[in-house]
């Protein structure tokens, strides 16, 4: 049960969402900007560092949402993002997105453990600075959102295809367009 | 040095504004209705829980930022706010603020740190729902904004004076006021 009385039964941070419509707005315009703007990372390279972060922060609903809004864009699918987030060293990705989830592994601990080596490692795979830059601010931003939706005890959905249900309408009309949508 | 080359010697989350825009922009608004919009929490109350988590995730930048901003918004001023970092239970704040600390020192660890006693000691001091949400939410700012900022190891300001004249700038413009004045 949530730590409040929300004015819905929707889970996760949906529900904080229209308690709080004042700041769902920048929170979704934010993630918009970094997760679904025009990028030389693709939507689903960074869906894959917020469902990473967010797993590493053990938020059950965070990584559930976004290991699907992944899985949904990349071509490897659910098996691939299951396969970085037990071992993302090993994984079938690029070697600049392995360079990029070292670093975003670092912000997750502390913005003080992202070191110039795992920065220079990134670099000699190619990344520029502007993917690095939005890899630490992805980070940080799910380091934020994991810790909004468990310090005030979000619930779960009780419906297994509701990530996967969120998966289509974010890829269909992003985080701003869906957050109109709930609205109605 | 920062990790990556800026376009400004702006320091702190100042250069990385400037930087990136795009980001900047819903980042300045969650925080001027998170900390400045009307609310039962003073703005210096709210500066201070900002000021406190960013003490706890040692982020000198944030830190001395915030706490800059309490100071010129509360009545005790920086000897308020300092005693509040060093020992947030034994100092003279109400008993509803440090319900509320205690809240944001709990989610600066994890989200899933943020117990039921801990929500009912702060209702049992006249915490609302919204506050408390406000102030989970706020915590969760700060550990990313906190990690942004140190994750890019951006540069502290040379000038001591720096954060009184930003303080300034908050307080008569808001973020996203002082924003648009920097960009100038």
């Amino acid at each position: 049960m949530p730590h409040i009385t929300l004015n819905s039964d929707e889970p996760g941070v949906r529900g904080l969402f229209l308690f709080r419509p004042e700041t769902a707005r920048p929170l979704n315009e934010l993630v918009d900007v970094l997760l679904r703007a025009p990028s030389t990372l693709t939507p689903g390279e960074r869906e894959l560092i917020a469902a990473y972060v967010s797993g590493l922060n053990q938020c059950n609903y965070c990584c559930s949402a976004h290991s699907a809004f992944a899985a949904a864009q990349l071509p490897g699918g659910m098996p691939l993002v299951q396969e970085v987030r037990t071992d993302a060293a090993g994984a079938p990705v690029s070697a600049k997105l392995k360079a990029l989830l070292e670093i975003a592994a670092a912000v997750q601990r502390s913005g003080q453990e992202v070191t110039e080596d795992a920065v220079a490692a990134a670099r000699a795979q190619g990344a520029t600075d502007l993917e690095i830059h939005d890899t630490v601010l992805i980070a940080a931003v799910f380091c934020m959102y994991n810790r909004y939706v468990d310090g005030l005890a979000t619930v779960l959905p009780e419906d297994p295809g509701f990530y996967d249900e969120r998966a289509q309408k974010i890829v269909a009309f992003g985080y701003l367009g869906a957050l109109a949508q709930a609205r109605r």
